[in-house]
């Protein structure tokens, strides 16, 4: 049986849009020979559709669209994701469901069994688990349709968090092979391990299965496709590419008998263009052209800048300089120097005017007092104002350049160079800023050497560095992993052997700075724990272990 | 049975703090004569944990809390509420817990039945449900341990959610009385909605209820404490105060005798004292003493500056007015009269000239191209700039002061006016803006007549007002009252009998402005539905039916 997979890149509520994009790559599929045509999960309405299902007419206009493909499709099943109701009178109002649609047969509905209800997925908030799920027959054989966490087992999530068992109720019941539809997004190492754990469930249950991912960036989430068929001895008959779509027939029988073995690219690779569809999508989904980004000469914006330019095309970008007389000479020079080499227009705003004018302000009012962060503030937020007024008079996406280590520690300021409408790196650990600013310049040099070389500085008062104030980056970030994705407690840190005063300036430095992450620009989530929707900390509290 | 009522303000993470309170508030109500002692739901953790419960020492140190309150108790027990484990291998990895102590017994544990996951609620995130709940044993009566949504019956919910039915299963099990640890937020209307529930289920079933509730601000949430004592034929026994702690101890039997009847406040009186005890304790919970206000002259910020006064005392708060040449004398004559009013300090900071000055920024890049919200949007920025160098000198929290309405529609600035650290109107309408105005005026004049009467006007350009961009307020609020809080679509609203024309203005508007709502201060929750934690909604997203 030949598998026509769909991995195509839906806009969330764009019923009528991705209407057409599934009806399209379906009669692709059937033209190149599919038996059986799969899309991603939920690819109706996008994914996540999150409180839009709430909304009254969302659900009935993405039912009014599953019969409108009803009729389109012909004997070639299309199974596409969408959002059902719960017909029963308990439990949550909706269900997350695939649809079996062919033609001179009713619609066949499978429901998602599993609902991931931990880091970025709410899908408790939403929908009823399915009760029962059976095989669909088809063509003489028995096909088990399963939806994305169903057949996630228990050594792959944060822990065994469902007494159900959708992929084994299904194998009882006979089924001969696995369809998959899923939205999983994109984190570092994570298409490595979807290969791991459907190549091994294939072989612990001799059984084919056919894995469909979603490509495409939707706010925080980036989603790389990576789509998989699998034999039923765990081998790789055949992968779709990473952060693409495209439409794709695999013929097990052929495909099978030519060893294959899964590629997949660095680390570096796989975060520069999971970065760069991010920026891409975000912006042609929220219906902008080009974007704006404040240059320092430092590398966050200059690995910043090379993502967007790899995103949306040099001539839409603009660089914009903002001198005060803290900035040295190098980093104007280096700002312009990436400039050319990215093609990238650059202007220069000296903001020291200003700067001088608003500090006048406080002429009275701050008399006798020392300088401290106040001043230094000031600068950040008017080279925000700054970009604003550019963003506003040229619709101009800006974008932000902050780093996590930066954001954890709260070593950046809001209102200033935390504004901008997306966050590219900031899910971005420093130390992986280096190796993606190394990566970048693996062919050529783009980004200046000065600006990876040269130590990092805020450029805010005089002979600032980073380092005045921050541990050592590699030091913060490992124990940053520790206490913010692994969220070890500062005992259990200390115990691995590290500083306790070095441990607990971080502790209070992150927990103290959740307010501002809570007025942070929405960040493109890499890791497997990012800051933004994923982690939910209250503000005012007092936990300090 | 004598029941000791421990209405509690406890702060989120802060073990040690809540644990002394908890103690505390026990043995003044043993003193007092209670035969049993309750609290509010979660009150060793503080209410909602959020995911710090998945930090690697909280829930531990919880228990270590739980076994030290264990040692405290004497023969009068205490019902109080902490974070457990679920022991099972399968499901999340904790529960919702209630613990009866009481000396020379073993911890009696009952969990959380019935776990809310909508709105602001992500308790499916974290807790795995009871699979039964017993009564307990206490003097030769059976006690029914609920907590919070276990006793919300499927009336008051969004829907009939779940399955099972805990207070059923206590009551066929012959639970004589049942007690609730609620940790129920506030909002208008939900006091005299409690008590209409909990009368109804007590004469119902033909058993008293005692009902102890949360008081206090956490982030977005103020509880209201109200905690109520309901006698078997569904009529009040005694009422705690709201918005204030008190420790109570209720005697049924003399309490009985008394008819008594529910005293719920007006609307406007209990909107004031939700939102300055949020203010309050936002502050205190986070480590500030002082709060600065921009002061345009305008309505809002008037209503704020009065709120922080009642939450902080008059010389806590810092008033600033920041005019232009836009600035009406008028404007900064209300601004000062407010202030002279409330008895605050009020700084007057022209920002003239620095506006000047970042306009000369742009003369070559924006000359030829007309004036637009581009020039107008740089001055809420310097205001904000402004406000918040005075907040970092001066360790001022920086209040914020837009309405609902306005944050809806998106008539506000990104990094200017929507700046600051907590936003304490963003909840209220301004139609009921003016209902707070007024009832703030009941006794004297302390907002000035002036503030009140005149068009509003963001005074960004010459002789603007609201109403040359919006529809009249009173038209827009019940829009948007159908669009965002009751999710009714576009032809919904318009065949209520809307016109088409302004329904699809809003809908457009309240949907581009997610993106800045998305970098909004944390704003007080006080409807049924907020922006913010409770409002979840995709930014890139194509939705507009």
């Amino acid at each position: 049986m030949k598998i026509g997979f769909a991995q195509i890149n839906t806009v969330v509520g764009d019923l009528n849009g991705n209407y057409e994009k599934i009806r399209r790559a379906y009669h692709q599929a059937v033209e190149q020979g599919a038996d059986l045509v799969i899309t991603p999960e939920l690819a109706i309405t996008g994914y996540p559709p999150q409180d839009l299902v709430f909304k009254s007419r969302f659900v009935p206009l993405n039912l009014e669209i599953l019969d409108r493909l009803h009729g389109d499709v012909g004997a070639i099943p299309l199974v596409t994701g969408f959002v059902d109701y719960n017909p029963a009178p308990t439990g949550r109002h909706f269900r997350n469901s695939a649809a079996w649609l062919q033609r001179n047969r009713p619609i066949e509905k499978i429901h998602k069994s599993l609902l991931p209800t931990y880091d970025v997925f709410d899908e408790a908030r939403y929908f009823e688990p399915a009760e029962e799920t059976k095989p669909i027959e088809f063509n003489g054989k028995k096909i088990g349709v399963t939806i994305c966490e169903d057949i996630w087992t228990k050594e792959y999530l944060p822990r065994r968090l469902y007494a159900q068992d959708p992929l084994g109720s299904l194998i009882n019941q006979g089924a001969e092979l696995i369809l998959n539809l899923s939205a999983s997004p994109f984190n570092i190492g994570k298409p490595g391990l979807r290969f791991e754990m459907l190549s091994g469930l294939a072989r612990k249950h001799g059984l084919p299965i056919f894995y469909c991912n979603l490509i495409g960036g939707n706010d925080q989430l980036v989603f790389d496709g990576n789509s998989l068929a699998i034999d039923a001895a765990g081998k790789l008959i055949a992968q779709l590419p990473s952060f693409t779509e495209q439409i794709t027939v695999v013929n097990p029988d052929i495909q099978n008998s030519i060893p294959q073995t899964p590629e997949f690219a660095t680390d570096s690779a796989d975060l520069f263009h999971a970065l760069s569809l991010g920026v891409r999508d975000y912006l042609e989904k929220c219906g902008f052209k080009s974007a704006v980004i404040g240059l320092s000469g430092g590398i966050d914006s200059a690995v910043t800048a090379a993502i967007a330019v790899d995103a949306l095309g040099a001539a839409q970008v603009l660089g914009v300089a903002m001198p005060t007389r803290f900035s040295s000479q190098g980093s104007i020079d280096d700002a312009v120097a990436l400039s050319e080499k990215l093609g990238i227009r650059c202007l220069q705003i000296p903001i020291q005017k200003s700067f001088e004018t608003v500090r006048s302000q406080f002429a009275g009012l701050f008399s006798g007092l020392p300088e401290d962060t106040t001043e230094e503030n000031i600068q950040p937020r008017l080279r925000a104002a700054t970009l604003m007024a550019i963003s506003n008079k040229f619709s101009h996406l800006l974008l932000t350049t902050g780093n996590k280590s930066e954001l954890a520690v709260g070593y950046c300021t809001i209102y200033g160079d935390m504004a901008g409408g997306l966050a590219v790196i900031s899910d971005v650990p420093k130390t992986k800023i280096y190796e993606l600013a190394r990566w970048i310049n693996r062919d050529r040099e783009i980004i200046p050497i000065n600006t990876i070389t040269k130590p990092p500085s805020a450029e805010l008062k005089p002979d600032q560095t980073d380092q005045d104030t921050l541990p050592p980056y590699d030091l913060l970030d490992e124990i940053l992993h520790l206490y913010v994705e692994e969220n070890l407690g500062v005992r259990d840190i200390v115990n691995k052997g590290y500083d306790e005063k070095t441990v607990r300036w971080i502790q209070r430095r992150v927990d103290l700075n959740e307010y501002k992450r809570e007025q942070a620009a929405p960040g493109l989530k890499v890791t497997s724990r990012a800051f933004g929707i994923g982690r939910r900390m209250p503000i005012a509290q007092r936990f300090v272990e």
